[in-house]
């Protein structure tokens, strides 16, 4: 069985709205098999609207959950806390109304450069307070999520985007700590090249508790533009045995020259379906060379 | 000739003051042949003093420039701005004071996440702005280094940490528009494993403008611990003539489970000496494999 290779909305617009469904067609067309869409916020989109329009490009969807401060698990804030909490339910059922299995992103909360927030020294105490608050809220979210039939995919970010779970480990130390296959671990190669010692082996170190994958190249451009290591990748998710989805998102985009906020999201501002098709074609056959040779 | 090797000063303190001068010995003691110091503020040390301390252990001294958010060549505060100015001539003067010929760091100013600072995006005019201002004081101060006798280094940092200069290419824009002798790039392998698409070909770009060079491992351990492909790394500082000095940064430490503010320095809890003179010693290693083969 081979993974579906897809791509994230924001690679063609942000915010998502029932103008861009023409994307789908387009997306289908660069050999796209799913599309990962940010969780809708009320009034974003019509779930039964946006399934067909997807379906009719053959496309499945697949969610990323966007947490901020106000809705963060390991706040220090209770009542952000709660929202936190909330928030993962909403995102479960709005899984649920759009016929999507996999809700993944930093579920944890606790953003840092994107939330404006600096990184602060985090004393003994602290880090365990924040830690079982995490798992606190993450073992309710699971429940709700396992009842429903849905998998959260716990992220872990760079150093800069939160300071709750940065390496793979960080990831299966939380997953562990909740012990309901409805959590696992989702994985990055954008922050996994900054925080783990060896791609592959955390992939191996994962193996089934990974519930969904990201591939992008370390400069965050068209995978096999840059120096991620993707036959070792491939390698590493046949030997786990990972067939689920493998999205692209690769919003880098080609224009920067010195002064260019590069970690903003930045609109596309001219078709790159060329070379979207181009790295999911590449993705794809180092995973079928992997799969030959195991 | 070959590169010297040294070691940042935070690797084992922050602040640095006299009370650890005796890490000079200890450098000295891992193979280290430098020390790289943050230049020091106004009463931090004394200049003779620490020279001396260094010098007794047969260390030179390199500097790293710090900036922050009043001290910003990019600002659209023209007092911010003045004072980034004034910051670059005080690292010059100091400099001479402390008989040190290179003075690093990412002197454009414009951080982001270390001062709270969200990314946000910057439209075309606000960008030729900045590099304008950015070009401008880069001027001046590159101009009053040159009478010094001191050589600036320009680094690009990665995305989250600054958004005037993040690629190679960047900096090379800057230093190339600046166009003296006196400023030329630094480069840092922690950064351009997020940035650049192939870190050997950039520091073949790079060339004769590489005028200071930090190795870090890509997740800020000790080099050789991670994935940063150092062959292709040494054979390309060969290839460009590059004989300058070479600082390790491994300040990542190894006590860090899920809830750590990774990105925030923090002090060793441990003595590191060991760690720090295998990595040196595999980078020697490698650079003299590379002399050996050109």
């Amino acid at each position: 069985m081979t993974n579906k290779i897809g791509v994230i909305s924001m690679f063609y617009a942000r915010p998502f709205g029932r103008a861009n469904f023409g994307t789908f067609a387009q997306a289908r067309a660069s050999g796209m098999e799913f599309m990962e869409l940010l969780v809708p916020e009320p009034g974003e989109l019509d779930p039964r609207e946006t399934k067909m329009a997807a379906a009719e490009h053959g496309l499945d969807l697949v969610f990323a959950a966007r947490v901020n401060l106000q809705r963060d698990l390991a706040s220090p804030d209770e009542a952000a806390r709660k929202a936190g909490l909330a928030y993962l339910r909403t995102c479960v059922d709005e899984a649920v109304a759009y016929g999507v299995k996999i809700v993944g992103g930093p579920l944890y909360g606790a953003p840092l450069v994107f939330a404006g927030r600096p990184p602060a020294p985090v004393d003994a105490d602290a880090r365990k307070r924040r830690f079982d608050w995490v798992v606190n809220g993450l073992t309710d979210a699971a429940a709700y999520a396992a009842d429903k039939g849905v998998i959260l995919g716990l992220e872990p970010l760079n150093r800069f985007e939160t300071d709750v779970a940065n390496t793979t480990e960080h990831a299966l130390e939380i997953v562990d700590a909740v012990g309901n296959k409805a959590l696992g671990a989702m994985l990055d190669t954008f922050h996994m090249n900054m925080e783990d010692r060896d791609i592959a082996a955390a992939i191996r170190k994962a193996g089934k508790r990974m519930v969904h994958f990201q591939a992008n190249e370390n400069h965050r451009g068209f995978v096999g533009d840059g120096h991620i290591d993707w036959p070792s990748v491939a390698r590493a998710i046949v030997a786990v045995g990972y067939t689920g989805p493998i999205t692209l998102e690769p919003f880098r985009r080609d224009d920067v020259p010195a002064g260019t906020c590069v970690a903003q999201w930045r609109a596309p501002h001219r078709n790159e379906d060329a070379e979207l098709a181009a790295s999911g074609a590449y993705l794809r056959a180092a995973l079928d060379s992997a799969r030959r040779a195991a």
